[in-house]
């Protein structure tokens, strides 16, 4: 794999991070940062908010120049807005962050390099730029061809129902049970946290696939390859970036992602949220192009906005639908997704 | 819609053309040249080729100052190769152009634009550079809203079967009965045709039906937009670019195009052309999310690889499995395709 973007290279960037909010309209606008901090807790020395910021990860408030004297090695721009475009505010901010001695990272459609005055503070003061959404050079067309190891994928009925979470908590357990496991992000979020990964809704149309093929080459080890996946097969805006991810992936096996209480696709409410057995069924036959022998097994549920009893009932009834384990990740773990995969794949 | 690449804006690229050729490795690297040849042999004043090209579109033969002393406005690179990048002859070609006083337009996945000495050539000039794979700027993300206005996608079991000059076909034969109808085009041969358009494969996978919306807005004068497609859905390379063009698309009507004595998809050999009925049913149901009266209209057939006999059988078997009329637009044109389009749709 390229060394594009790893964040784990000296003098690149990368960790420790300031988680930069500045002043985002809402607790979602603030999802990159709450992912980082969430996974990575050791890797967050504080956030930066201006003063009328609602939103917080309860991590200590501190400015650029203590952030810098406090070890961090790079200011994380850990908001989005709709368009991924940057408010004067954040470009400000970002030089103010590059003056201030720290490398800038942000996940935002527009790109840090694309600004002429955030170019000129980076040269400046020697700092690195890095845009999550900026694919590495060089990824090829997919090729389709059967590669060795084995892959999971994460696919969900909607947007935003969990499918990072539980890639990174199917990591996290399988890494404690002594299995080779690794976390291949495919968006922002993923690659702060992995510190590598393709942005695969950022790639040219014609390589999602060529992209997915990149994240998870062969390998030989015995180890699982969990590939973290992006909308829905159901979703008008983004299906083509499911499908070329699917056929890319030539997962062996495969999570459904789902957040009961959602009543439509996200941000469209003429269009419901697909059934689950449906769903799950088309992920499979679309999966089967690339890798006939495909298996689902899991479901994993966002029911944080549901009450316990609820979530386990709930549970509880999806999983006899589709008689497959069904756990909530954050809440209740993922071994029996675990138990089942490893069971599934036993020989 | 923006004026981006409007080849019929005063002082823009457009023709008359001179058709590039250079030095191609076989006749598939001229598919471009050929397309604008054959649907637009009125914008051609002849091609270029170095001595040793045997490929022909059997127009004269002139060099550049011949072109422009034969009133041709542009120089259209019309090859291909794989990858999409540029030989040095072709840069080199390109500048001589420039000095010759044409505009240049290319389709390549690598930009004319992105050459400096190219971009220094077009200056110097006072000429005009045109990418047929830079998308217009300002894509929105696809909202799968309905909209008014009927739309017609043509399919595919497999890249390069003949979708573009399917579309262009239909487009002619109903204008020739008085019908309001458009060619929308997504490829660079077809923008090259329409003179506007969108690359759909070239555009961040994110926008990728937003792209199809985009180029067929809403309307209202009971014409149809004519949409040309992209890939299969059963080609593991592309199949992302295909499912979000007929996501954003919203078909009423879908034409089925193929090439009977394919063996397997294009570039890749472990992969068996998809059965039509199969192909016809997924395109079908991929397409009810956002226009669930969609329907088949018809098959249209390349059969230039089979003796005219042959062909009329192939186009007679075909039509008996699916139930709907079967041509070679090319060959028997698209006379009962347009009637059968026509009685679906006649209230």
């Amino acid at each position: 794999m390229s060394n594009h973007g790893d964040a784990t290279l000296p003098g690149h960037w990368g960790p420790p991070y300031l988680l930069y909010l500045g002043n985002p309209a809402d607790d979602l606008a603030i999802k990159t940062a709450r992912g980082v901090a969430y996974w990575r807790p050791e890797w967050c020395v504080g956030q930066y908010r201006h003063r009328d910021c609602k939103p917080t990860l309860g991590l200590p408030d501190i400015s650029m120049a203590q952030a810098k004297a406090k070890g961090a090695n790079t200011m994380m721009i850990g908001t989005a807005n709709a368009g991924g475009m940057m408010a004067p505010e954040i470009i400000a901010d970002t030089i103010a962050a590059l003056d201030a001695g720290l490398n800038v990272v942000a996940g935002l459609h527009q790109k840090l390099r694309e600004n002429p005055e955030i170019v000129a503070a980076a040269r400046r003061n020697g700092r690195v730029l890095f845009d999550a959404r900026d694919p590495a050079p060089g990824i090829p067309v997919g090729n389709g061809r059967p590669r060795a190891g084995r892959r999971l994928l994460t696919v969900g009925t909607d947007c935003s129902v969990g499918k990072m979470y539980t890639t990174l908590a199917l990591e996290r357990a399988m890494r404690q049970r002594g299995c080779a496991a690794d976390f291949r992000a495919t968006g922002q979020t993923g690659i702060f946290i992995a510190g590598s990964g393709v942005p695969i809704d950022a790639v040219v149309a014609d390589f999602i696939s060529g992209g997915a093929e990149w994240i998870s080459p062969a390998r030989s080890d015995d180890g699982w390859d969990l590939i973290e996946g992006q909308g829905s097969l159901f979703h008008p805006s983004y299906a083509g970036v499911s499908l070329g991810l699917l056929h890319g992936a030539q997962p062996d096996a495969l999570v459904l992602c789902h957040e009961p209480t959602r009543r439509h696709m996200r941000g469209l409410p003429g269009y419901p949220v697909p059934e689950l057995k449906r769903c799950l069924e088309a992920n499979l036959v679309a999966a089967r192009l690339t890798n006939p022998a495909v298996k689902a097994v899991g479901v994993a549920l966002n029911t944080s906005s549901l009450s316990a009893p609820e979530a386990l009932a709930t549970c509880r009834q999806i999983s006899d639908l589709l008689q497959l384990p069904c756990q909530d990740p954050v809440i209740m773990g993922v071994e029996s997704i675990v138990d089942n995969l490893l069971a599934c794949f036993a020989n």
